[in-house]
């Protein structure tokens, strides 16, 4: 169940869609990697309660991806980033613009 | 009420935030121009169950760009993408990198 990096990236993203309480026991689960059992002590629900939480909002959290891209439009992005730094390098300034046109589209 | 163009855009970055119901009946507001009494015509609810439903529809498109801001974002990135064609056109290569940078880590 413990596929923290991508719970850290998707809160990077959809963390103001989440509630306040799904929030912080993500990050306490992902960010701070506490156990179901010290999540449960720190936030007086149980460990049951716990891991219904977390399953349930890392569910909201890729259905948020599924439909709105962020974390994938963001590593394409990230893509063409390293593309045009190269072309920099080798001086082909104007052939920069068409993929900056292509990252602002997406 | 007719803010149509605010009502367009929003809806092409959080259409698949809404229900498709939602979606059809500001389509047919916002995109095809049809007045209330039109819509409940054609969806067979009642003008002002119309009324209600864009009302709502907007609210929660105005809280989703609230929370996320992907029209502000995409704002900013024409902005500069100006910014870098004038670059561009004055061969100024090295310094886009920077502005790149600016752009994926929105």
């Amino acid at each position: 169940m413990k596929d923290i990096f991508r719970i850290n990236i998707l809160l990077d993203f959809y963390n103001m869609l989440l509630t306040e309480h799904q929030v912080k026991i993500l990050e306490l689960y992902a960010s701070d990697d506490f156990s179901l059992s010290e999540i449960a002590e720190l936030t007086n629900i149980s460990r049951q309660g716990v891991y219904d939480n977390i399953k349930r909002a890392k569910k909201q959290l890729e259905e948020y991806e599924n439909k709105l891209q962020l974390y994938n439009k963001y590593l394409l992005n990230k893509e063409q980033l390293s593309h045009i730094e190269s072309l920099i390098e080798d001086n082909k300034c104007d052939e920069i613009s068409s993929v900056i046109n292509s990252i602002i589209e997406r």
